[in-house]
C-alpha cells in the first residue's frame, strides 16, 4: 500500500529507465518492509531545470556553467 | 483552510469532471469537518500513464494488457 | 488508482470523521471519473497550528486572535 | 538540506522570476533556521488553472469573472 | 539531485529497515538514471493506519477484518 | 493562492523561527510575483532524521559522525 513520488528534472529519462525505477522501488519495498507490490504506488515527476533549484540558483543556470 | 492534492493518470478528465471534483471535495470537508470552503484548496495533478506505476509497471503496459 | 493527500490543521477530527472523509472522496473520484475505489488511495496528514501559515503567519497566532 | 515545495497557478512566471524565488527561499532558511544552501532543494510546480480550485471552483472560471 | 518520497502507513518499521530503504533507492537512481547520490534526497512519511484510506475506507478498519 | 510545503529535519525550529519562515516566504512570493498574502498557505513539515536520507544514509548516522 505504500506511495512513492520520485520527482527529477526533466532530463531525458526514457519510458524503459521509467519502468525500472518503478519495478526496482516496488521489489524492495516488498523485500524490506514485506509491502505488497499489487498495491505499491510509484509516481514519477519530471521538472523543468528552470523550475528546481539546488544551492539557491536554478539548475538552468548550473547545466550552462557544466555542473 | 484544508489543502488537497488529488493525483490521477492524464486519461481526459475533462475541465467540467475537473470542476465537479474541486466542488465536491470543498463540500465533503465543510460538510463534515466544518472547513471553510473560501480558504479551502485542491489542486489536481495530471500524471502520464509511462510515469504512473502500480504493481510494479507502469500504467501504458497495463492498459496494453487491457487493464 | 487516484492518490489523493488531504492536509489540514490537528484541530481534533476524530477516527469517523476521518473515515467520512475517506469513504467520501473514494465515492467522489468514483462517481465524476470512473475511478476504481478499491484501488483509490487517501491519506490524510494533521499539520501542528504552529507549522501551517496562512496570510503570513502561524494559524496558533489567528487563533489566539479569535480567528 | 531542506526540500521545498512551491505550487503556484501557471500564470505567465519567468525563469528570472522563478530564480528569484528559489534564491530567496534558499537565503531566508539560512539566515533563519542556518540551513546549508548547498544541499537546500526548490522545486516549483506550475498548475493549470483549470486543475486549481479554491472556493470550490476552479481558478479559470474566477478569473473569467475578474477575480 | 532527486527528490524521493515515501509514504508508508506507521506499523513498525525500524531504523534499520529505513535505512535500507534509503540506501536501497539511492542506488537505484545512480544505476538507472545516472542521478548523483550524494544530493539525492529520500524522505520517509510513517502515516496512523486511521489516517490512510484504501478501498474507501481507512486501513484500521481492514486490519480489524485481518486485511 | 500559493501553496509551499517546506520540510526540514526535527531538529529543533522554535515556533518564532518557524513564524519568520512563514512571514519570509509569503512576502517573497508577493514582492516577487504578485501573489496575495492573504491566500498564501505554507505548511512546515519536520521529519525525523532516521526518516531522512541523503547520500544513501539517513541523517541520524551522519549526524553520529559529526556531518
Amino acid at each position: 500500500m505504500p506511495y512513492v513520488n520520485v520527482k527529477i528534472t526533466n532530463e531525458g529519462a526514457t519510458p524503459t529507465q521509467k519502468a525500472e525505477v518503478i519495478a526496482g522501488i516496488t521489489e524492495l519495498l516488498q523485500r524490506v518492509l514485506g509491502k505488497n507490490p499489487a498495491t505499491t504506488v510509484v509516481v514519477i515527476e519530471e521538472v523543468d531545470t528552470d523550475n528546481w533549484g539546488i544551492g539557491g540558483e536554478p539548475v538552468t543556470l548550473r547545466r550552462r556553467r557544466g555542473l
